[in-house]
């Protein structure tokens, strides 16, 4: 079997991936009056006078709901709710494994922003954090910014800070082994959606200074006909040239490729023509912009992906359940984008010899969680 | 220590009674290729297409929301999510416990049915089945009704129907011990909320001719002052001969006290003006309308509570784990009354030899799930 045929059979045979597990013993009627009634109603009385409290009787302060519209799934996009699920699931496995947190995946029958609003807000009191998955651009950006100011607890959308913090931890050792500055780097970004965009505001806030952001139609640049809000506002800090051009165009002497976009889009022409020792992040999960061989042969120097069965997985695995882990332990209400860069920072120090092939920790590596969770206080 | 204080220290030793679990190893790359991504790609992109399987491939077939306003939380009231979420987590575990059904609480911030209803179908596709729980009348009856037609899935809300269909069993073999005929058995019915209004209801599909519900006020009858549209509908099939009084008053010579109402409002002087064998249910919880001793010590024959840490405990434990099993594995989209009466039917007869001090089974005994279970088809 191949990794499709036994990642079927896998989900089939266990029927999912996901379960409820008991913390506690229910044995006998004693055990049964203590966990519910009539011992429960102590502790419902009491938290209902110490709300405060209630992370501490309760799953809550353990408890991240994974919340997604299925509308951007992977790199398979709008395939619904039925569909994310098993991503869903997966993502809460990661979360059990790697920070001992109890997500739970909530997928959602609508697409509407306010109805996405409404029902997270609606649900938010079980959970201790919210972890927005795989909801397209530019919807993803108008719901984190209205959760985030809406409710008391952190509300992360991971497409954008788990993968944004994931690239800048590889880009800081490629770049180091590669001796460039990363405010003189020229940087070309494949993809303006959530991920994108956010990698742009992170590289930005690191100092980056020659960012050329491409989406389907190319490079961004400021009044570029038919820019939406958020185009505009990218190409606000980015691009500072305005240079157009399709992205083989732009990606002409750079050195650094981010994709965030397209399978296969990458082709070995175009890493022909970018600088010696290029950096490549084909980051397009399941398939990258350009497989690794392919690129490594085209003349790549560095090249990393999502995904885990290649050397120099830049996934957001890494990130999310340390952040989480830090902002439920310290009661953060947001995690910060300095924390996040800071998080990148301890994440890219894990890696004390850097080399083309090993770029960033693995997600196995015992440290990772502590490193990243660390950077949230 | 005693109960309440034992149960408070195992809430806040543990944190709560409930986490996630992993059903498949998570232990190397090759593992993380498989849950996740890329592995987990083909999965998604297969239950898009093909949607009525994504129970095979999910938890959702096996997955229950226990979903809570907060609003009439056992018999504390209104206390709101974070005190409800202590009972909603018990709730799971005993779903886990007793039937494997993965459970998960959902508290919410909002007691609008409007936006209750918006948030329930909001997250819908998760689960296989969705169980309200300590929603106030008459509240429950419009959101309970609503999701019924407009979700794919059972809804059932357990005050109503688990607490129904428990008392049905009960009382079933308490009147087979007394000789009596539900047809002709004087029942006093003592609160009209959610779990009344549904007792009033099973009990009288099931034959009941001479219930007499009564609230706060006293007995309901047609036309009284005052009734809202829901006391109108259980005065068109209860208390025929239009009775008024107080409680105490239309206990008199009365066959059967069920209460689902206040604690300590049954008293001795009531119990003694009951016909003989009288038969009481004080389920009121945590405290019961009059504890089991003093009842007995002032002549009832038959004494039962929703407590497990007294004989005879009807409770909707008993109910709730097999009717889900049952409406989950045959993938029933609506439990009917039929289907509570038969689980009724089977829970009593689990008892063989029922006795004044056992007309129900213990939640523990091992045929409970199954007989109840195999009432939904």
């Amino acid at each position: 079997m191949n990794i499709t045929q036994e990642a079927m059979a896998l989900h089939r045979t266990h029927n999912g991936k996901l379960g409820i597990a008991s913390k506690v013993p229910l044995r006998n009627k004693k055990d049964l009056a203590l966990v519910y009634t009539p011992g429960v109603a102590e502790v419902s009385s009491y938290i209902a006078k110490h709300k405060n409290e209630v992370g501490e009787y309760t799953m809550k302060k353990r408890a991240v709901a994974v919340i997604s519209d299925g509308s951007a799934v992977l790199g398979l996009g709008n395939i619904g709710p039925e569909g994310a699920l098993p991503v869903m699931e997966g993502k809460c496995l990661l979360f059990k494994r790697f920070a001992n947190i109890d997500a739970f995946p909530i997928v959602l029958s609508t697409q509407d922003p306010d109805e996405i609003i409404a029902a997270v807000k609606a649900i938010a009191p079980t959970f201790g954090g919210i972890n927005l998955e795989d909801i397209k651009a530019p919807q993803c950006f108008e719901v984190e910014a209205r959760l985030k100011k809406e409710l008391a607890i952190p509300v992360i959308h991971d497409d954008q800070w788990g993968a944004a913090t994931a690239v800048l931890a590889g880009l800081l050792n490629a770049l180091k082994i590669t001796n460039r500055d990363i405010a003189t780097a020229k940087i070309v970004i494949s993809g303006a959606g959530a991920a994108g965009s956010a990698i742009g505001k992170i590289l930005t806030k690191k100092g980056a200074k020659q960012i050329i952001m491409c989406d389907r139609a190319g490079a961004i640049y400021a009044n570029r006909e038919g820019n939406t809000e958020e185009k505009e506002a990218l190409a606000a800090f980015t691009n500072p040239q305005g240079i157009p051009g399709s992205l083989g165009q732009v990606l002409t002497g750079a050195d650094v490729f981010i994709g965030v976009s397209q399978p296969n889009i990458l082709s070995t022409d175009m890493v022909k023509t970018m600088n010696a020792k290029s950096i490549i992040f084909a980051l397009a999960n399941p398939t990258p912009e350009i497989m690794p061989q392919v690129a490594k042969a085209a003349g790549a120097y560095i090249v990393a992906t999502g995904r885990s069965d290649f050397r120099n997985q830049v996934n957001n695995a890494l990130i999310f359940p340390g952040i989480f882990k830090g902002a439920l332990e310290k009661q953060i209400k947001e995690v910060t984008l300095e924390m996040f860069i800071r998080a990148a920072e301890n994440l890219a120090a894990l890696v004390t010899h850097p080399t083309p092939s090993k770029i960033i920790p693995s997600v196995f590596d015992q440290d990772v969680v502590e490193a990243v969770s660390k950077a949230v206080k």
